[in-house]
Order: structure tokens, then C-alpha cells, then sequence
């Protein structure tokens, strides 16, 4: 007899929850009550943390290799404030889904006894904790990617990115929360439930990769690993205020980790890292393709890590809305500030139009779910799992033949011809700048529209999503008044905005550099945030 | 009312006939008798070609190139040469689907006085006649790919190499025939006819390029350009033996091209160079290159020309049977003498083990009808057009759902990565060394078997097919006695060698490198043919 999903799910819950070992289970006089809404500032006011474990958790991952390559740390006691770290997340916002902290000591060992014995590191990541998204396939672990049904079905293999981390030196520990099939913009699921965001807890983190935003925010993670199919990284990036870099196809592998939509080829799930420096996002990104990830994985492409040019002056072109949806005050704000620093440190900026944005998004859609839903149907039915309701267009779907398809990846097709030669047409460009999302964060079950990342993933270009220093601020973010709606979704996110509701939360912006420039973008990046330093 | 096909093509044919001028006719008198199958001496025997004609129609392009920079020829009288001799192939081999010299000799007038009054080359192709395979868009010019449907439908825009090509200073001045949909071995449709082999007309000159292979084995074009996505390019270049370059997908523009599977990307088409030497091989793939695509077609990958290390010892994996079909006795012969000599010169060779390749043809041939034959019924059915019985596998297919599809993706997928892992298990491997088809060339209709170039299709392995300088010899190649066949396939193509039929044809095998190794191919090509040079 299968087990009910119900009865599954909270055996896999009340499993996890037993991974936490006692001494890292909070006291129950330090738990924050559940109207506290920030719990980002738990681990430096409960007193629960050394000064050293706080020291340790509140480092990049740039600077945590520094100090185990020179022997200023251990990789132990490193990987074992992260764990404790991360236990206080998981019990905070329910931002995990795979713990294995003894494992993790024990490679922690492994490494500073290597380093120890001869003096050397095994790679560019000795001894660094890395989270990683639920999907990425670990030997042994489940992969469930929020399925009732894939409880219970340990990995026969480990994800090729895995190996690659591992080779380098890098320690796991935890897998983090995703929303059912990771499609859906927040990051809940039949299984583990609802992470919530650590800077405030009415809030999402964003999805897919919440679980690693919700982690890292809170300081649990020095570096994470999530995936982008629509916006998946960049959102729960922007929802907590972290740095993320969604690569093109073919630069950081993609093989051997779970999907909800596997096979699926027209827009590609690629892979990137979270973190709270952009150093740590050229630390991962020089790491993985220093490996030669093509040497294993097909999918790679042979282009090593380029050197660029630092260019002082930028030619920026400006997304102030999408044509669909006006973002919310706050992000409207920050872009509006970014701009003048911008401005004022000499770079040129001129407008993106966002003419092929509405059929980008359609096309998008369209291509999620050409199966009908039956990949995820098929997930769901041997528990009979109901889908969720943020799910029902995948239920509500028609499949496409595939000559229908192929009709749709000609249409594709065009559109990344035309974007290409628009992007052209702005002679000598370099970036776009955009919001990442139209809202800061928003209220659990508010994330209703991924337009403002889903364009880039249909024409596969690398993209920073990065925190601008601007904080939502309910006295200067006032609702638009007379507001004239893009759109419905215009018009209910709009109409949904709070400026109570999300006083205080971080803003960030995209800079969206063209196919394949994940160097030239994560560049560009530091010379904006030069920029916005305060003068 | 809508004309009949046959109508339709007679009329098409037709008006080709009447593009090639009185002076570009064969007089009546010169015309070869039917029974005279190899017309390769024709230009040289007749009389009909001046001494200059006949040197600069027997120049390999990159020779051409040199002489117009240096004022040596003009690109005019190099045109017209080219206008002439492609005309006699025209009449000889019925190789050509599009015919418009006066054009061609207006762009090259253009180019002369360009030079006389700058000094200067418009680019590394300067003057050079290119023959383009039909379904290269032209402007105003029709791209049948075969079906009567598609006669008087002239392209709205140019196909994206060619415009490169033309910057770089090429000139057009015909289109080549084609299978119907591109998608049979042998260069025959319901439009054109079909194109047979120069060298011997009554053997295939190979197809899907094999209007390409007829042209330049005649003489015809110093370099055409055709397209490969199951053996297209290298099968007629075989059957003629000539060069070609398989690229992997992204290295040279397919963009705004026609297709019989317009929308197919599960197996990449892909455009390469078909010419008489490696050194044009290169000129063309250096020139492509260079131009920048990916700033034009988003497919295009930004990857500049690599310099490549000439290696004195290559470690060679030799493929003397896929296991489904033994080759026929002249190619095995010349696969024997081949790798003789290449261990005469020091490489190291090894075996390639084939176990990969009857799922990787399975697959091929199940990517290739997935739509159920839908896209080739819809070129059909507008004129009533009769499917032609070497594609009677659309008819009868049965269309994928995107379900299935996906399904199909992941197979490939992981057969792609095992195929990957088995060639890195070969510690060193520079290359396969492989038979380009099972024949030297074969009687038209005979043409039943590309697994030996489908196979890198699947995986996109970049691969140049090359004469090996050894030729089908009756009295070497004797048929195999007591043949124990493979396969059907097999047991069809070893039954119908005939080693008259045959006799003094060219045998070509392939170099295949890994996934976009184009740079590295090319020049282990040199060191091969180095080896096979008489001492």
C-alpha cells in the first residue's frame, strides 16, 4: 500500500528535523516569537553564538578560503559554525531539505588534514561550506524537488557541478528548499512547506532557489548554488537582498540534477551562485570554469575564463517598466537613484525598449508547460498529490504535438534575432539595467509575475541580479496614486503594494550583459557598485 | 486555380535552362555521350575552355584569392570562368537550382574597381566566386529544398552567411540542387531531378549537398558552402571526393536559412565549406569567424579563431566497423593503408569501440520524424506533390507528443555524456579516424546507410571528411566472400558492391574531434594528410 502524501511529507519533515543534533536545536527560551519578523540579527543578539562562530558566519566565502589557506581557520570549526548557523535558519524560516552535518565534519577534517600534511589545497574552495539548491543530486540523498513521490529516492549518482565543488575543495552539508517542481516564483511545496524570508517572515524569499536565499540571508550559507529556468535565482536574490549571476547555457553544468520539467530543452535551467559579495560570485564562477566542465559534461561549451577589460565608462540602457507591469515604489526608486550615481560618475545611459517583453513572456509560458503538465502530473500521481494552486495552469494545460513545437521554437527563434539586433542597434552597449523583480519582496502568495527576469532566460543571456543599497522605505515609497494599470498584473500588484508591508526591505537591480558574458557582466557589476558607494 | 505539380517543376526547370546564356551552352557537337560517365576531362578535352579559364577553374580558392589581391586575375574574368565551367557542370550533372551570373559578374566588376581605385580588399574573400546550397536565402530567389510548393516563393531576406560572405568579399552566382527536404543521401527531388556524380554518372554524387559536391568535383565552384545534419555534408563529399568541415553547432550561422524540418533542434543542422583543399577549409572557417557572427545570429557562440598546436604524434582511435555495417572492401582498404601509413609516421592508434552507435542512429532517426512527417507533408500537400519513395519513413511516422519528446531529449542526453566519458577514457585521444560512408560512392537509389556520419550528429562532434588519395581499384577490391552481414543494412550494401561499378572512384574517410574542436580538426587533418603524402 503507497503511503497517503500527507503521511509521507511529515515523515520526511519529522526526519529532517531529526538531522538537527540536539546542541544545534535552539533553546526554547532564545526562539524568537513568531511576530518577530526580522530574525536575520537572532545569531548576533540571542547570544547562542560565539564570537568566533559569529565572526566566522558573517565572512564572504572570498574571505573564509583566505583564512583556512592560511591556517587562521579550520575548515571543521568553519564548517561546523555553518552548520550551526544553518540548523538556527532551518528552524527560523524552514529553509532546508537535506541536512548531513556529520558528513560534512568529516570531509571538513579530511581537507585540514590534507592541508595539515602537505601544505597544499586541494583546489580554489579548501574547506568552504557550499549549500545547494534541492535538485542538485547528491549519492544517497533525496532529491524530491517538493514531490511527495521522490521522498525516499536517494540520488544513484551525484550531480556533475557537485563533483566539480567537491574536487575543488568545497563542503557539503545541507540541501535547500524549493517550490514544487521549482516552478514556482516563492518556495513552497507538499512536502517541506513554506520557507519564509529571515528579514521578515510575512515575506517570501522568493523561489525557486528560496531555501538558499532564505540560508544565506540569514547567514547559514557563505555560498550557494541555485538554478534559473524564469527567474529562479535573480528572485529570491532580490527578495533578501543577495547577489546572484544566472550564466548562459554551456558555462557552469547543468548535468545530472533533478527537474520538474526534465527533457525539457526550448529555455534552458542553468545554474549560478548565491552569495552575499560579487567576489564570491567570481570565486564559484572562475572556480567552475577553471575545471574544464566540458571534459564531463556535453552541454559545456570549451570557453575558458576570459580576462576583461575594465571599462571606466559604461553605455547603459535603463528598463523602467517592462510595458506590462510598473514596478512598485521602492524598486522605481532604487532605479531612479542608481541611475543618478550612475550618471554622476560619468557612464551613459540611454532607455531599453521593451518592445519584444509581452511576446518574450508569452512565449515563455508556452514553453513550460508544451508538455501539458505531464511531467508534473506524473510526479504527483503515484501519491496522489494535489497540484498547487499557484500550479493550476500546468493542470490546466494542452499538451503540443511536436510540430506545434517546433513552430514555437521558431518563433523563439526570431525573437532572439530580433533582440539581438536591438541590443545591436544601441551602438557599443554594455549592459541593460533593469529591476530584477518588480517588487522588493512581497506577502507569502503575492509573487505573481516573473516577466522582468523570464525575458532573459527566453534569449539566454547572463544577467547580475545585485542589492543597490536602497531599502524600501515607507515614507518615501508611497503607493502610486491614480494609478492607470499595465495590465491585471499591473493592476493586482499594484494594488497589492504595502508600504508597511515591506518597510525596510533591501531593493535590487538586474544588469544583463548579452549570451555567454558572464566575465564582462560580473565586471560591469563592480564598476555600478563603485558608483553607488557612498561618496 | 493551383498548377500541378509536375507543371510547376517542368516550368522551374525550365527557366533554370534558360538562365545559363547562349555562350555558357555546350555546342551541340562537344556535348559527351550519355554513356560517358566520368565527365571530369570534359573542360580540359573539349577544348572549350581557354588555357585561363581552365587555370583558374583548376585553382583552389585560396590560390584565387591570392591572385585577385595581387592583381593577378581580376575577379571578373575569375567569375566568368567559374560562370562557364559551373554552366557545363549544369548541363552535364544537373547540379544547380538557381543560376544568376549577370548578377555575379556585376558584384565582381564592382569588387575589381574597388580594389583599382582603394587598393584595397573588401575582405579575406575578395572576388571569389562561392556556390551556395539551395536553401541558403537570397533575396529575390527562390529556396525549393526540392518541393514544387516552395517554386516562386522568392526569399524576403538573405540567410546570414551568406551576408557575411559577401563582406568578406565573396561572390554568388549560383544555388545547388538538394534532396527533397534535404533529408535524403542522394541529391534527387520532384522539382530539379536528380544531380548525378561527375566522376561517374552513374553513381550518386552523394546528398544532401550533392548539387555542392557535383559542382566543385566538375570544377564548377572553387568553394560551395552546404549543410550537414545526418551526414549532409560529408557524404557527398565523399561520394566526390573533396573536403569538407562538419562544424559543431554555433560556430558558423544557420541562421535564416530554409529547412524541410523548419523548428527541429533536438539534432543541429549545421553549415560547413565543401571545396578542394584543406587549405580552403580553413579560409572559409578563419573568414566566418573572424566576420563575429554572434553579433548577428544568437545561436553563434563568441568564440574567436583559436590558434592550435600542430602535435607531432596524434593518438588516433580507428573505427574499422560501427557494428551494423561493414564498409565496402575499397574503404576498408583505404582505412587499412590509411592508418599504415599514420603508424609509419609515429602516431599512436588505437580501436574505437561502437557500442554507443546503434542507439545514437536509433535516436537520429526518431528526432528526425518526431513531428509525424507533418513539416514535410505541409510542402507537399499545397501543389499535391507525391512524397518520393526514399522518405517514406515521414509518411509513415507517427507524431510525438512534447511529452515524448522530452523523454527523447534525456536519452540523447545521457547518450551524448556516455559517448563524452568513453572518448575521455582514452587517455590523450586527439581523434577518431573513421570510414565517411560505407562506400567510395553507390549506383543512384543505392544510398541506404549514414550511421557512419549521423552518429556525430547526435553528439555534434566536429569532423572533416578527406580524400585519403586511395581509389576504389576492381582488382583490390574483390567483394567479401561468405559475408557473415551485420544487419539488413549490411547485408543490402555488401550484396550490391560491385567492384566494376566502382572502379577508380575516390575513397574518403573522416577525422572526428570532439564537440566545437573546429580549429583542432582542421589542423590534425594537415598532420594526417602529411602522413599520407608518398615519400
Amino acid at each position: 500500500m503507497a503511503q497517503k502524501w500527507e503521511e509521507i511529507a511529515a515523515a520526511k519533515r519529522a526526519e529532517l528535523a531529526e538531522q538537527i543534533p540536539p546542541e544545534y536545536r535552539i533553546p526554547q527560551h532564545l526562539v524568537p516569537p513568531a511576530s518577530q519578523l526580522d530574525v536575520t540579527k537572532f545569531p548576533r543578539e540571542s547570544g547562542w553564538f560565539s564570537q568566533t562562530e559569529l565572526e566566522i558566519t558573517e565572512s564572504t566565502a572570498t574571505s573564509i578560503v583566505g583564512k583556512i589557506a592560511t591556517r587562521t581557520w579550520t575548515s571543521e570549526e568553519v564548517t561546523k559554525a555553518f552548520c550551526k548557523r544553518a540548523a538556527a535558519a532551518q528552524q527560523l524560516t524552514n529553509c532546508l531539505s537535506e541536512i548531513f552535518f556529520d558528513e560534512a565534519v568529516a570531509i571538513a577534517k579530511a581537507l585540514d588534514e590534507h592541508l595539515r600534511t602537505t601544505g597544499k589545497l586541494v583546489g580554489p574552495l579548501h574547506g568552504l561550506p557550499i549549500s545547494l539548491k534541492d535538485n542538485f543530486n547528491i549519492v544517497g540523498k533525496d532529491s524530491t524537488v517538493g514531490f511527495s513521490s521522490l521522498v525516499r529516492k536517494p540520488a544513484p549518482y551525484n550531480a556533475t557541478l557537485v563533483e566539480i565543488l567537491e574536487n575543488a575543495g568545497a563542503v557539503r552539508y545541507v540541501k535547500t528548499n524549493v517550490p514544487t517542481a521549482m516552478m514556482i516564483a516563492e518556495s513552497v511545496n507538499n512536502v517541506f512547506g513554506r520557507t519564509v524570508n529571515p528579514l521578515n517572515r510575512n515575506l517570501t524569499s522568493g523561489g525557486s532557489s528560496g531555501g538558499e536565499s532564505a540560508l544565506i540571508a540569514f547567514g547559514g550559507s557563505p555560498l550557494g548554488v541555485g538554478t534559473d529556468i524564469g527567474g529562479s535565482l535573480r528572485i529570491p536574490a532580490a527578495c533578501t537582498g543577495i547577489f546572484t549571476l544566472r550564466p548562459s547555457l554551456g558555462r557552469f553544468t547543468t548535468q545530472r540534477c533533478a527537474s520538474g520539467l526534465a527533457g525539457q530543452e526550448a529555455v534552458a535551467s542553468v545554474n549560478g551562485p548565491m552569495a552575499k559579495s560579487l567576489e564570491d560570485m567570481i570565486l564559484f564562477a572562475k572556480t567552475v570554469v577553471d575545471s574544464q566542465p566540458w571534459l564531463v559534461d556535453p552541454k559545456c561549451l570549451p570557453i575558458p575564463w576570459r580576462a576583461v577589460e575594465h571599462k571606466k565608462k559604461l553605455k547603459l540602457a535603463v528598463l523602467w517598466s517592462d510595458g506590462m507591469v510598473v514596478p512598485t515604489p521602492p524598486v522605481t526608486r532604487a532605479l531612479k537613484e542608481t541611475v543618478e550615481k550612475l550618471k554622476e560618475a560619468g557612464h551613459e545611459i540611454v532607455e531599453w525598449d521593451p518592445v519584444l517583453h509581452p511576446q518574450a513572456l508569452k512565449l515563455l509560458g508556452e514553453m513550460f508547460v508544451a508538455d501539458g503538465g505531464k511531467s508534473v502530473e506524473a510526479l504527483l500521481a503515484p501519491t496522489d498529490e494535489p497540484i498547487r494552486p499557484e500550479m493550476i495552469m500546468y493542470k490546466e494545460a494542452t499538451e503540443l504535438g511536436v510540430h506545434a513545437m517546433w513552430q514555437l521554437h521558431l518563433e523563439r527563434s526570431e525573437l532572439q534575432k530580433k533582440c539581438l539586433d536591438q541590443w545591436m542597434s544601441y551602438e557599443g552597449l554594455d549592459a541593460i539595467l533593469a529591476p530584477t523583480t518588480p517588487f522588493s519582496s512581497v506577502a507569502h502568495s503575492g509573487f505573481n509575475y516573473v516577466g522582468y527576469t523570464g525575458v532573459w532566460n527566453v534569449v539566454d543571456y547572463s544577467c547580475v541580479s545585485f542589492p543597490t543599497g536602497v531599502f524600501a522605505d515607507k515614507n518615501k515609497d508611497k503607493a502610486i496614486v491614480n494609478h492607470t494599470p499595465l495590465s491585471d498584473w499591473c493592476k493586482d500588484i499594484n494594488s497589492a503594494y504595502e508600504p508597511d508591508l515591506v518597510d525596510g526591505m533591501p531593493v535590487s537591480l538586474q544588469l544583463i550583459a548579452k549570451r555567454l558574458e558572464e566575465e564582462k557582466v560580473l565586471a560591469m557589476t563592480g564598476t555600478v557598485l563603485q558608483a553607488l558607494k557612498p561618496s
